[in-house]
C-alpha cells in the first residue's frame, strides 16, 4: 500500500504517473477486498469501477466539480481516496461508513444514493443552479447501464438542453444490472453498435466506447469531454469484478456478498421460502407469473426463471412499469400475478399501484420483500414506510406472516381475496415446519397466548418479540395476551372489539415507522370504537432515519428489544391504573 | 345526427362509406361542444381524436381488441360510438359517466387512466397475458406525444419485445401536452424528421406520419399495421382543437372548458394567489425558482414563466424527475425552490421525494395544488392520499392555509424553516384581504373560537365548515373551541396538550382521507399522550374512490357538509358524558 498511504484527498492522485496510478488502482482493489471479506458490501461493481473513479478524480477538481454518483454501491474506491481510507474497515457498519454515498461523511459525496436511476436528474438540477449563478465547475453524473431502463434515467434524458456546457454524463457500462441486463437499450442499443446514435438523439456528444480499466485512455477520453462546449456522454466499457477472476467469473453472486467469517445458517429465509413456494405453486397452477424489477436473485427467483422462463418477468430496474405492467398482465384474471418488489423499492410505484392496480381491483399480489431494516445496506434501503401509502388504499390488503409457515399460507390464500394483496415480509431466518397449509380467511388475526392483563399486538415476526415481553412481564405479574393481527388491513376489528371488553390496555409492536403503521391503524380503530378508556402504547421504528449497524444493533437502538420494550410498557402501566370508569363502561358493553 | 343516431356499438361503423365517416365525424364533434358548453370538460383534446377514434374502431374489433387509451380524457368519441351516447350528456356529473375510460362503464373502456404514461405499460401487460395463453387479439394502445416525456412510457418502450406481435402503438401527435411540449423527444425527434429512427431503435416497425384527420388515410394505414409481424408503430398528426377554430387557435385554453353558464367569480383560488404571490416573490428574490411537470396552466404560473423564463421550468409530464431536479437544483442553498404538483400527480414521486430531497433535508417547498377533491375529474384525480406518505418522512413539514392570505403566509415563511415542506391547498375560491404577511413559526396552530366544551380541529379551508358547525352545535348549548392546526406535521402537541386540560372531546375535520390524514396524527398523540379520558371523532373523506360530481354534491355523499357533521358530533356526544376519571385526571394534571 505504498502509494495509497500518502492518499489523503484526490489532490495527491495529480502528481501522480499512469503507472503509479495503475499500482494505486491495485492497492485500492486489495483493500476492498480485505474488507468485504470481513464486513461484506457490494463486491463486483466496486472492483469494476476503480481505474474509472481514479481517472475522474485525475481529472476534474472534487469537490468543486461534482462527481454524482447514481446508485453509489459502486463508490468505495471514491471513498478510499477522498480521505475516508482509514475508516474504510467500518463501511456498512454500526455508526462506520455508510456502503453508499453519503453527504455528511464528505464534501465529495454529494447526495444519498441508494435507489438507482437518480443521478442524472440530479445531475441536471446541480447544473441548472450553477448556471442560474454564473458558476464554472463541471457537473459530472456516473451511471452504469442498468438504471438506462430506469424512467427516471430517461426522463431526465429527455430534458438535457443541447445548451447545457460543462456537463460530462459518465457511462460505466458493465452490460449489467444486479442481475442480467434487459431491455432494447441494454441489448440492442448498447450491446449492439448503436450506443452514439442513441445518445445523439438526444442532444449529446459520445465519445468512446473505452476501455474503462485502462486509466490513460480514460483520462485521455475524460479530458476531451472536459472541453467539450457540448453535454457529453463518455461510453467506458468495465467488467464487474474486474481484478478478481472469481467476481468476473459470477458477478452475479459477487454483486453482494456476504462476510467470509459469517458460516450460512441451515435455517431458511423469508425470501428463500417466498421463492420456493412459490415455484412449486407455479408447478401445480401454469397460470402462475412472477414479475420481478431487477431483483431476481436477491428475491429468491432464480430457480422460478430457469423453470419457467416465460412465466418470470424481469423488467429491468423499472418498479413503476412493473406495478402497472402487472395491472395490465393481470386485469381479465387470466393469470395470476404476483409482483415481488423490496419494500423500499416499492415507493417508486406508489402511483403505479393506486391507478393501475387498486383502482381498477384488480388481484395482483404484492410480495413486498425487505419489510422492515435492512442492516447493512443502510438508510436508503430500509423497507419502513411502505404501510404508509399502502393503509391509504381502499380495498388493499396488507398482511405480514410471522413465520415461514404463514408465508406459505399467505401466498395459497391470497388469490382467495380477490383483491389487490400486499405480503410484507424480512429478510430474515424464519421457522418453516412444513406444516401443511392453513387456508387463511381475509383479515383474521389469531389469538397466541391468553393472559388478563394487556394485549399485545405484534405484526409479523415481532411476534417472537412479543413472546419474549410476555415472559418479561409475567416476571412483573402482568398477563399479557399475545394477538397476531396478521393483517394490518383489513384489521381483524372483531378480535379487537372483543378483547377490549376485558382488557383496557393495548400494546402494538412492529418494524415499521412508527407515524404510519400497525400502531396508527390500531389507534384510530380504538379512537373510533367508543371504548373511551382503552389505552394503546405503540413501539416502532422511530420517525426519523436510521442508519447502517447489524439488525441487534439497529433495533436496540430504536427501542425496540424485549427488554426495552418490557421495561417501557412497565414504566406506563404502573402509573395508570385501571380507572373506575373503565369498569362501569365494561359493564355497560357486556 | 342522422348517422350518429343508428350508431350503438362500434359494429355500426363497419358498413359506413368514408363519406359517412367523415360526416359522423362531424356529427360527433358537434355533440361534444355542445355537452362541453353545458358540462366542462376536455374539449381540445377530445376534438383532436375524433378521426382517430373512428378509424380505430373501423378497422379494430372492440372490445375483443383492446384499445388502451393513455390520459383517457380524450376518448369522447370513443364513448360516444360505444353505446354512450345517449348518456354523454351526463359527463363529469354526479353519478354520470367519467371524464375519462371507466372499465366499470363499458367493456370496451379497459382501464381508469387519468394520470399519463400508463398505456404501453399496461398494454405491455395486456399483450403478455394473451400470448401466455395463445389468443389471438390486437392490442392497441393509443398515446399522445406528451406521455412520451414520461418515465413510465419509456420504460415500457424498452420492454418492447421485437417478437410481439398484434400490437400497434398509435401516436396521437397534437404537438401539446396540457402547455407546450417540452423535451428532445418533443421538440427535436419528433418536431423534426427523427420519429422513424427513435421508434426503430426499439424494435418497432413505423408507418407513418399519417394525417390524423383523414379517415382514409389513417383507415390505410392501421389496416397495414394490423397485418404487421412486428411492433408497429403508427404515428398519426392531429391538430389540438381540430374542427373548432377558436379551440385550435389557444388549444391550451380550451385544454380544459369550464361550462359556459357559469360567470367567473370575482373571488380569487388558492392556486390564482399562489401563482401571482409568488411572482412577487420572484421580484424581489433573483434565486426564487419553480419547476412545473406540464401544469404550468392550471398552476397558475404563465406569468410567472412569461416574466421569468430562466426561473420556471417546465419538465414536461415527468413528476419524478421534476422532485429529483428540485433535491439537485436546491441542494447546495444557493437556489429557492418551489416545486408546484397537483397533489395526486405527487403520488407519482413519492420516492424522489424520500430519497432525493428529504433524506438529504433539503429545504424544498413543495406546492401541492389540487389537495381535496378534484370534482369533476373525479377518481384519478383527487388529491386525497397525499398526507399518508408525506407524514411518514421524517422532519417533513405539511401545511395547509385556511385562506389566501395565510397561503402567502406559508410561502412567505417556508424557506425560513429550512426543512422540506409541502403546503397543500384545494382548487377553490377563497379570500385574499391582502392583508400584510405574518411570518409564522414552524407548527404552531391557532385557536380561532373558544368555547368550553368540545374542541374541533379543522384542517385548511375547512375551518370555515367548523366555524358552521359550531354554529349549529350552539343551538344545542355546546359550545365549540375552533383550532386550524396549520400544520399536520409538525403538529402543534403544545397547544393541544394545552386544550386536553380542559376539553375532553376533539373532532377532527378535513379534505383528505380518514385513513391517513391530520385525524389519524390526531389519534395517534392523545393516544400517546397520557391523558385516558380523551375522545376523537374523526371526520374526513371515506376509505374509498369516489367518482366525480359538483364539489357540494362529493362532500355530501363523504357526509362532510356542516348539516352532517354537527349531527353526527351530537349522536356520538350525547352518548357521553364527561366521565368522573376525567376530573380526576383533569385535576391531577394542573
Amino acid at each position: 500500500m505504498k502509494i495509497l498511504t500518502n492518499i489523503s484527498s484526490p489532490r495527491d492522485l495529480k502528481s501522480l504517473s499512469i503507472k503509479e496510478l495503475t499500482t494505486l488502482a491495485m492497492e485500492i482493489r486489495t483493500l476492498i477486498i480485505d474488507v468485504m471479506a470481513k464486513n461484506g458490501g457490494h463486491l463486483a461493481s466496486s472492483l469494476g469501477s476503480v481505474e474509472l473513479i481514479l481517472a475522474l478524480h485525475y481529472v476534474f477538481d472534487s469537490p468543486i466539480d461534482k462527481l454524482i454518483f447514481d446508485t453509489s454501491h459502486q463508490t468505495y474506491a471514491h471513498k478510499i481516496i477522498t480521505g475516508r481510507k482509514d475508516l474504510f474497515n467500518t463501511i456498512r457498519q454500526f455508526k462506520g461508513l455508510s456502503g453508499f454515498a453519503c453527504p455528511t461523511e464528505s464534501p465529495h459525496d454529494h447526495f444519498y444514493a441508494g435507489h438507482a436511476g437518480t443521478g442524472l436528474s440530479l445531475a441536471l438540477g446541480v447544473a441548472k443552479s450553477r448556471d442560474l449563478r454564473g458558476s464554472a465547475e463541471h457537473v459530472v453524473p456516473v451511471l452504469s447501464d442498468a438504471p438506462l431502463a430506469c424512467g427516471l434515467t430517461l426522463e431526465a434524458l429527455n430534458h438535457i438542453s443541447p445548451d447545457l456546457k460543462k456537463f460530462t454524463l459518465v457511462l460505466n457500462d458493465n452490460a449489467m444490472a444486479i442481475s442480467h441486463g434487459v431491455g432494447t437499450i441494454h441489448n440492442d442499443i448498447l450491446g449492439g453498435t448503436h450506443a452514439k446514435e442513441f445518445f445523439n438523439q438526444f442532444g449529446l456528444h459520445y465519445l468512446g466506447p473505452v476501455d474503462g480499466h485502462n486509466i490513460e485512455a480514460l483520462i485521455q477520453v475524460l479530458e476531451l469531454a472536459k472541453e467539450s462546449d457540448k453535454p457529453t456522454l463518455v461510453h467506458t466499457i468495465t467488467i464487474k469484478g474486474h481484478g478478481m477472476p472469481k467476481a468476473v467469473e459470477d458477478p452475479i453472486a459477487y454483486h453482494g456478498v456476504k462476510p467470509l467469517h459469517i458460516t450460512p445458517s441451515s435455517k431458511p429465509t423469508f425470501p428463500k421460502i417466498f421463492g420456493k413456494h412459490l415455484l412449486k405453486m407455479a408447478d401445480s397452477d401454469s397460470s402462475l407469473v412472477v414479475i420481478s424489477p431487477a431483483m431476481l436473485g436477491g428475491s429468491c427467483l432464480d430457480p422460478f426463471m430457469n423453470k419457467y422462463p416465460a412465466r418470470c418477468i424481469d423488467v429491468g430496474i423499472a418498479e413503476g412499469h412493473a406495478v402497472t405492467f402487472a395491472g395490465g398482465l393481470a386485469y381479465q384474471g387470466h393469470q395470476k400475478v404476483v409482483c415481488c418488489i423490496y419494500a423500499t423499492f416499492f415507493q417508486r410505484a406508489l402511483d403505479n399501484l393506486f391507478q393501475d392496480v387498486v383502482l381498477q381491483d384488480i388481484p395482483v399480489v404484492f410480495a413486498l420483500d425487505r419489510g422492515g431494516l435492512s442492516p447493512s445496506d443502510g438508510t436508503t434501503h430500509h423497507g419502513v414506510f411502505d404501510i404508509s401509502f399502502l393503509v391509504a388504499m381502499p380495498k388493499m390488503v396488507i398482511a405480514q406472516p410471522r413465520d415461514g409457515d404463514m408465508l406459505k399460507d399467505l401466498l395459497e390464500s391470497a388469490f382467495e381475496w380477490n383483491r389487490p394483496v400486499a405480503i410484507r415480509y424480512p429478510n430474515m431466518q424464519t421457522e418453516d415446519t412444513n406444516r401443511s397449509i392453513i387456508h387463511r380467511p381475509l383479515g383474521k388475526g389469531e389469538i397466541l397466548t391468553k393472559g388478563k392483563d394487556i394485549v399485545l399486538i405484534a405484526l409479523g415476526h415481532m411476534a417472537s418479540v412479543a413472546i419474549e415481553v410476555r415472559e418479561i412481564l409475567l416476571q412483573h405479574q402482568i398477563e399479557a395476551t399475545i394477538v397476531d393481527p396478521i393483517f394490518v388491513k383489513p384489521l381483524d376489528t372483531a378480535l379487537l372489539f372483543h378483547l377490549m371488553l376485558d382488557h383496557h390496555y393495548f400494546v402494538t409492536i412492529e418494524e415499521h415507522s412508527i407515524t404510519t403503521g400497525l400502531g396508527m391503524v390500531v389507534n384510530s380503530f380504538v379512537m373510533q370504537s367508543g371504548f373511551s378508556d382503552i389505552q394503546v402504547q405503540n413501539f416502532g421504528l422511530p420517525d426519523q432515519f436510521i442508519e447502517q449497524g447489524t439488525y441487534e444493533e439497529l433495533m436496540c437502538e430504536a427501542h425496540l428489544t424485549p427488554r426495552k420494550i418490557a421495561h417501557q410498557i412497565l414504566e406506563r402501566f404502573s402509573l395508570n391504573q385501571p380507572i373506575s370508569a373503565y369498569e362501569k363502561h365494561r359493564n355497560l358493553s357486556k
